[in-house]
């Protein structure tokens, strides 16, 4: 179940301020998450061959033991800097060791928004030991901490989960950023989960990368991946229940999954210029890789986004997609249901009520496309925006 | 060199006229193509899982020594009709061979438009009659035909050139269509090449298979392959030129591609909404498949396109798509120019004035992205679009 008032995990304190990236000084800019004590941490990055200089940086230092802060900036990627950009990631860290009494090396960094200029380090550096000294544990500090994480995004996004250990509850809260990427040159999804549960850091490691894959990984506003998308669990393991579980792993997992997904959902619904959630099920495949492929290529098509957004029950733009994903199948075992209504079987379109189907999209966010092949027991499952004129006009009238 | 006045190679006549199919009776919908005697035929055919009845027609047929007619319809695809299309397209073919008494085997056919909806029979049969009774070789006669190929397209799509050779001059003409999908279900690319050349039906395929490789599997307009896409070369072998060549096969081979190339261009420009036709080459990499890769990415960002809607030069989008296009590369060897000027080096943009490069998007409808890597020697062209408000208006507001 949803938690309605996320608080802190124990162990954790955080802080969100304004230090002067942003230039509009109400907006926070800069986050600072201590932990009291050695943390495990885990990291999931991007893909991308082209990395921000905090991605290398945190890559090098993840899975780990014995971590003991975060920062975060929005307004700069710190991407596509250079050397500077390097030594700006390692400034950030060490500036934020410094100020819980920890090494460089105890401490990571997650940068979003401008590529390709350099940070404003002085400022930076000292809105950390500001941040630093305003450390709070309760919700005033957490909700300034997830605006620190804003770019695009209209919203704040939180999730939280307490699952019951064995010895008492085990608590999980997480931060996420992302609105799709949004010129000039505004980038990234950020997320960081904190749990006071105790996790051996290869263990954090596995359950962070299936819980993303399930999760952040099956989202997707414009395909496009950033040169920062970072997620990091961090683990205080202060919880007062059975030592290195915490509570049963598999609850722990559960609850993992749940807070990622619901801050995956929350990205695509704050997508720039979305009228529709759509989630695409593909189902009945040979493996996952070839339903995830299918999923992909229909979620993706700017024809089935633009049908969405126009209410247009539009089967031949979906089953088409479908066809040229690259995954052989019999088409004439292809099956596509949209918001529950069959549109197609055995290879041609069922008679069906266009104006009711039109409707239905027309008056609820949340879309959904089934699509059924007959080839195996596999599935996969993906959540895209729409497409509307409104995104193109905030990706194309933003001038550098 | 373009050729002004497209006419008909040697041993072709062609007839175009409105049958029924689209509603407005002042639109062309139907074209009759036919051989005085049989010709080589050769067939390039979409990829998509799902392919319309009329493809694996075709697909079957070609490459072939004996083809006399082609008959192409508009306003309906004859795709995911089921059986019932399968024999319609039978059908076609059995009535425009008889037309010009040859045997159903002797002849190919084409559709393009609406998706899972049978075809008016009657109308396309007597049509076809009627068209066979109106062939001629003239100009008049050609842009029928070209119109009657036509769904969404503003103009008709024609391409012609003469190679000399050592006897008398080889020609080509070529008519297409194709301005990305649009709804409800209307699809497709589909282009006929017309020669006298005399080419043997291996090396026809392999010549039509080289050039379409390089010409209209590089445009990409929403990266949507249709159910129908289709490319026929015909070759009637009766220019007054060396047997088996017409010309040298490099000339011959030269002149293939550059009508496809323009066509191709045509496509994209034509593309729904479309101000700009952007043009990529990525040079530099270890394959041609892996640059391929990464113009393919490029060009299918929507924030890349709607950047060059917005006359933005957005080099981090660039370099970020491709980033993620699964290929390894070292990213302090990437290099990136946007219309002749160079945005990014080692890793790094480079200062450059970012008002002359939007004005020079701004002014001209060509747009060049050059993106260099540092991998090898292979290299690859891709033709796409900008992303516009209106492209989504058209695929979003045309309601079913």
């Amino acid at each position: 179940m949803p938690d309605s008032s996320p608080v802190l995990p124990r162990g954790f304190q955080v802080a969100g301020m304004h230090c002067g990236i942003k230039s509009d000084a109400t907006r926070e800019d800069l986050a600072v998450i201590v932990c009291q004590a050695d943390a495990v941490a885990a990291g999931v990055y991007t893909q991308n061959r082209i990395f921000a200089a905090p991605v290398a940086l945190d890559r090098e230092r993840t899975p780990a033991a014995n971590i003991r802060a975060v920062v975060v900036n929005s307004g700069n990627a710190n991407a596509c800097t250079g050397r500077r950009g390097d030594e700006d990631a390692a400034a950030m860290c060490r500036a934020v060791a410094e100020a819980c009494g920890a090494e460089e090396s105890q401490a990571l960094v997650m940068s979003t928004g401008v590529i390709g200029e350099p940070l404003p380090q002085a400022k930076v550096l000292a809105g950390i030991s500001a941040a630093a000294a305003q450390l709070g544990d309760d919700d005033v500090a957490l909700q300034a901490a997830a605006r620190a994480f804003m770019t695009t995004d209209t919203v704040p996004k939180l999730a939280a989960r307490t699952v019951e250990g064995s010895d008492g509850p085990v608590r999980l809260t997480a931060i996420a950023k992302g609105a799709a990427m949004i010129g000039p040159n505004m980038a990234t999804m950020l997320a960081l989960v904190m749990t006071d549960a105790c996790l051996a850091p290869e263990v954090a490691q596995r359950r962070l990368a299936e819980a993303v894959a399930e999760t952040f990984n099956c989202i997707r506003v414009d395909g496009h991946t950033s040169t920062n998308d970072t997620v990091l669990l961090l683990a205080s393991g202060q919880a007062e229940s059975t030592p290195r579980s915490g509570a049963s792993p598999e609850a722990f997992a559960a609850a993992l999954r749940e807070v990622c997904e619901e801050l995956a959902l929350a990205i695509v619904a704050d997508g720039e210029g979305t009228t529709h959630v759509v989630e695409i099920l593909v189902r009945g495949c040979r493996t996952p890789d070839e339903a995830r492929e299918i999923a992909r290529a229909v979620g993706d098509s700017p024809l089935v986004k633009t049908a969405i957004a126009g209410a247009d029950p539009n089967w031949g733009r979906i089953v088409s997609a479908a066809g040229y994903a690259g995954v052989s199948f019999d088409p004439a075992q292809l099956e596509l249901e949209l918001n529950s209504v069959p549109l197609y079987r055995h290879g041609e379109p069922l008679p069906f009520d266009a104006a009711a189907v039109s409707q239905s999209i027309r008056q609820q966010r949340d879309v959904q496309i089934v699509l059924r092949l007959g080839e195996g027991d596999a599935e996969a499952r993906l959540w895209t925006t729409d497409l509307t004129t409104e995104y193109v006009r905030l990706n194309a009238e933003y001038h550098t």
